[in-house]
């Protein structure tokens, strides 16, 4: 061995996600760190035999479970206020109606969003990226989408990449103006569309702001076709798409964002089966939501034999939003996605590393492989199920960024 | 004012959960402790006039949420092994019958927890423990009954007290011999029965190990009789009683336990309308345990509409086990009780305080007001449904244990 390595960790049951094996695992593994990336993964037995003498250092981690870090594909992490007060309207009886009449739902927090400082937005929204990564996330995608103006999106994407230096992850941001029809544009939706796709886009994009472009295609949200416009001008910009669809009605969607290869169709409750070929045959990756699943309780599950059994890759996200999905935890939605989608362990945890890398376009990490960059969590666990049955807990042991021990991940 | 205090938190806003008001809410609040105990509760405008000159350390909350630190009062903490792997095996498609086949179920529970010694069980139940505490969690309950032998269900007690020693936070016991009839027993429950109540209760209730009696009564535990038994045997020793009941079935469980004057009757999804009036009548309060009904996912719901009608006092539990509930957060049962169960965020945070506290005969805590006990947790949140509303993250800020700040209460 001529090269030394920064960080070996031995005596790791390794989840590599690569490979055909259950979790890709290895156990009684061992993996080296150099420079930021993976030098060496394998069974211990298989190490060189000078290894441990040339690491600066090693870890004996005692069996425990190494995964990559977990990544957390579709986030709407930034925003101004919550909604904490409508929750408690709502569970004290209160209609939808009565709540929006209040000037509940996301008008709100498109209000509180557009009177928030970019420090105001930046300090709270950095917090829930912090306990994001405290429970192993070290990849996040955010979307913009409640200032429904320029300046406003232009600030949640500042935000979003002030959130990934402050915290030294990986953020990826999607410009989402076609979330909402913003109130002064009620009676006039073909131009706010026309300014989305016009006027804001090009010039967030110009600055650097947006990696990917998505939008709500909904009953409630935009139509296919307007999803179309601001689809096809993100493809004049280069820009990859992705897609809110499929959550409350089938308005074919997923089929929409997969003629343009987009990265994701995302939430997918009420996907049909030609959907699902369509997304298969362009590689589009099925996004699941249980987060807002649970908090709405919905009961329509999306399709999970069907993306199955035609090879749609599946990832699991946080949806953290401040309406329908105040979830602060990847682990926890993974588990959720066991729990109420049906998801095996092992798919749910694919779900958030190699499959989540997948719906960012992201090909430099998701597994444990060599020459991936080095971001992976160290768990207190011993079988990589127990990160979806543990509901809510303390089982993150350590995380390492880009090769580097974070040695306290805690607020 | 004649005697200093040791610490005064001021703008707080506190949820004391005494008198009417929705949680019991002062804004711009004061609270103030001294030698382990709450001094003076109130609005910061009322402190007396020399308070902040006199306060050995004070602290300004900028509004900060603070509650009485929480309850877990129904939880199986202490046990060998986990069953991860049988998680697994389900979700891959493995039937109840294939897991029992196999040796899974509550029996490879027992088995774990009888080979684990004394040690092994505390460094196993430690961090789950901790991870309450991390929560929020300054008292808990912990039950016996994977021993089921007088040997290993001593030691599961002896556990359990230990773990109140280790983290410095107040650990009830219940001795739960009638959990389910061990393997040895199969063709013999009579001898079970006898076994419990008359060697094992008695000699574990003399070393003290005892803090209450609880059972499992149901089709698949055990028989409104064979409960009867042990209470007997529990009244006759002194020990307040509780019930596992109405879980799959109504064996009339509560009913029964209210014949008591029992502490609890706990899950009661299949509660009778005769059966809250007899706990409203006896004041036993009723537990519910909303991670079990989402692990399972049951779909029958405790009768809250009748348990609010009939003033029966509802706590809200962790149920802590490896089967059917292995949940980690006592926060995140409440928001479950709010999104599962429906109840109101201060229906839910009352279910975790005041409501815990009776559930465990406790009456020295639960409240925020002068002459409790200073067990009292700050939040950074500024409402207290936001308590309910984040799924997951990181909320607390400190935990104050008999008046004294928890530095650092994560692991
Ligand atoms: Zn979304
Ligand atoms: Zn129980």
């Amino acid at each position: 061995m001529t090269q030394r390595w920064d960080h070996l960790l031995i005596n790791a049951t390794l989840a590599t996600f690569a490979g055909d094996a259950p979790y890709g695992l290895i156990e009684r593994g061992a993996i080296a760190m150099h420079e930021g990336h993976i030098a060496w993964v394998g069974a211990q037995d298989d190490l060189p035999g000078d290894a441990l003498a040339l690491a600066s250092h090693v870890e004996d981690l005692g069996g425990a479970v190494v995964t990559p870090g977990l990544i957390d594909c579709h986030t709407h992490l930034v925003f101004g206020g919550n909604r904490a007060h409508e929750f408690d309207l709502r569970l004290n009886g209160a209609s939808y109606e009565d709540i929006a009449r209040a000037g509940g739902g996301i008008v709100s927090t498109v209000k509180a969003t557009r009177e928030a400082s970019e420090d105001e937005l930046f300090v709270q929204a950095l917090p829930r990226a912090h306990a994001l990564l405290a429970d192993g996330v070290t990849a996040l995608e955010i979307k913009s989408g409640y200032g429904l103006d320029k300046e406003t999106e232009r600030r949640m994407l500042r935000v979003a990449r002030r959130i990934g230096n402050a915290l030294g992850i990986t953020v990826r941001t999607s410009f989402l103006g076609l979330h909402a029809l913003p109130p002064e544009y009620r009676e006039n939706r073909t131009a706010y569309v026309s300014l989305v796709c016009d006027e804001m886009l090009p010039a967030l994009a110009a600055e650097g702001l947006v990696d990917a472009v998505d939008a709500f295609c909904e009953n409630i949200g935009f139509t296919p076709e307007e999803t179309r416009r601001v689809f096809d001008r993100a493809t004049e910009l280069g820009l990859p798409v992705k897609l809110h669809a499929e959550q409350l009605s089938d308005l074919d969607g997923a089929a929409l964002v997969a003629r343009y290869r987009g990265l994701s169709a995302d939430h997918l409750e009420y996907l049909s089966d030609s959907g699902i070929r369509a997304m298969a045959a362009a590689g589009t990756v099925a996004v699941l939501l249980p987060g807002a699943f649970y908090a709405l309780r919905e009961t329509e599950l999306p399709p999970i034999a069907g993306l199955r059994e035609h090879g749609v890759a599946m990832a699991i996200a946080t949806d953290c939003n401040p309406g329908t999905s105040p979830l602060l935890s990847l682990r926890l939605a993974a588990g959720m996605a066991c729990t109420l989608f049906r998801l095996t362990p092992e798919e749910a945890l694919r779900g958030v590393t190699v499959h989540a890398a997948r719906a960012l376009g992201l090909s430099d990490r998701g597994t444990l492989q060599a020459g991936q960059r080095a971001d992976l969590d160290v768990w207190n666990v011993k079988q990589p199920a127990e990160l979806c049955y543990w509901i809510g807990g303390q089982v993150l042991r350590n995380v390492f960024i880009g090769g580097h021990s974070q040695a306290e991940v805690r607020p």
